[in-house]
């Protein structure tokens, strides 16, 4: 009887992997390096090999897994093929049918966004909705996008794109993606920085974070201090994601976000500046999706995997 | 053996009715009016009866036909729950279950531009795509979106309300729904005529325009014949349209962009101001996407409906 499956999440210094009951419990988890020399061609034996010391470690025989779930950076359609993972130095091909060859599974792939974004609504910040946008601020600005309980890749696996909405007419920077006004370089940690250094740059009132290093943390911290000249950038960061936002509820209509990554280690006070502004630039039909905090931090990648391969 | 079923659009005025076989051919279609008065209590009783004519007409009996696929203007959700039709007079009830009830047959429901781009999906300017977004250019901005062969409703019906995407700060004029910079202020018919109406008003300039009615389509006639200030006019309408565009691609990355209503009557033309844009706008990954004109007419809605029974 198939009793367990495997969740794998490829990052671009380490692979974390998980050995998951069918009801979701993590029964262990570890992980290994990426190796991504030579295009990345090892990653995938590495993953193979290392599913395969776990099965003679704990003594599990094939017939009773059910498969191998796999997210990683890049577009990967919905049959498995990945369109060039830069980070990982892949180009085209099936990680489905390699992945499965090499290890004798079933196997399921998606972009990790996505697959995080199936993983929260399954354990985390996203349980009970059915239609949901997982909204990652970290780095970057991320997304997955569920739909029906199912992870919505797009026609080219660039579903869930949303860090490059163009948010802003006039932005002199350029965004990582060569454009100018994405979402992303305002609502990213590396986005509020760039707010927060405009911004005591445009005013002369003193402020804590005059005193010390500007990060996505610190300019939070300095909100919850009231910090006058924070408050005035968390706004600001408020208006471009609520914005931003509510543009994707005029496309999705979910039910809920769920705000994810490193930014949302701010906790509920990111939805005073967030909610205020959705709710003044969305369409009334999507007014009442709710606003949620992502809860499963680094493990959303390999719990999402493993529901993929359930589903 | 079921060769038949039956596609009815809902418009505010009249309401549109289609016999089909299984492989999509209107085999006939006529109209009755819209009886909007009492809460639009008339409405569905009046298609019931409507129905039973056209099976006696024929000599069809009941097992023949798979069933009724119906849209209407207003969010309707998956299971065929409208959440009030506001020109229709209609609450929240399910017209699925009332309707099944009336005519004895299984009903689908789904909202009319939701179901219009199942139409152009299946016999129209979408066919050979399975993730397409339809968007009608007519006296407001709408549109549906198609993901796998499937209609995307959202959590309240309200997916796929793309006209209100906002596009720009600091709009003076209200848009229908309330906001401000709406896309549907600028991508519009009506919307083309205030963005020509300012534009005469900004130039000295002489242009065709000034000498007649002002209307979408007198604006993309006098493109057609090269006037200076009906081109400069198109720009700007492809400038909003092709940014909203591009945000909707970051969100779902459909395979093409069907384009429908009043407006894209103009043809190919449009292309020209629409694409350009997009690429200006768009995340990489979405780049290709491919634009194509509508082809079904009015006849859209009838054939969605019926596509939406047969799924």
């Amino acid at each position: 009887m198939k009793k367990y499956c495997f969740g794998v999440d490829v990052g671009g210094t380490t692979v974390k992997l998980g050995l998951f009951d069918k009801e979701g419990t993590i029964l262990d988890k570890w992980e290994i390096p990426t190796r991504t020399a030579d295009g990345g061609k090892e990653i995938l034996p590495d993953i193979a090999q290392a599913l395969q010391k776990k099965l003679d470690e704990k003594g599990i025989s094939k017939d009773e897994v059910v498969g191998v779930g796999i997210g990683a950076p890049g577009p990967i359609d919905q049959e498995g093929t990945v369109y060039k993972a830069v980070n990982l130095g892949w180009g085209v091909f099936s990680i489905r049918d390699t992945l499965s060859g090499l290890c004798g599974l079933p196997v399921r792939a998606g972009n990790d966004a996505n697959v995080a974004a199936l993983g929260e609504m399954w354990k985390g910040g996203g349980q009970g909705y059915k239609n949901l946008v997982l909204v990652t601020l970290g780095t970057g600005v991320g997304g997955g996008i569920i739909i029906d309980e199912k992870i919505m890749s797009g026609a080219t696996g660039a579903g869930g794109e949303i860090g490059h909405i163009h948010i802003q007419d006039g932005e002199e920077d350029a965004c990582g993606c060569g454009n100018h006004g994405c979402l992303e370089q305002y609502a990213s940690a590396t986005g509020i920085v760039r707010l927060a250094n405009r911004r005591l740059k445009a005013t002369d009132e003193d402020s804590v974070l005059r005193h010390g290093n500007v990060s996505a943390k610190s300019v939070f911290d300095a909100v919850k201090a009231g910090d006058a000249v924070a408050i005035q950038i968390a706004e600001e960061f408020g208006e471009y994601l609520g914005k931003g936002l509510a543009a994707i509820a005029c496309v999705v209509n979910p039910q809920a976000f769920v705000i994810g990554g490193g930014v949302s280690k701010a906790g509920d006070i990111l939805f005073s500046f967030i909610e205020k502004n959705y709710k003044k630039y969305v369409f009334h039909g999507s007014r009442d999706a709710k606003f949620e905090l992502a809860t499963l931090g680094n493990d959303a990648g390999i719990c999402g995997a493993a529901k993929l391969i359930l589903e």
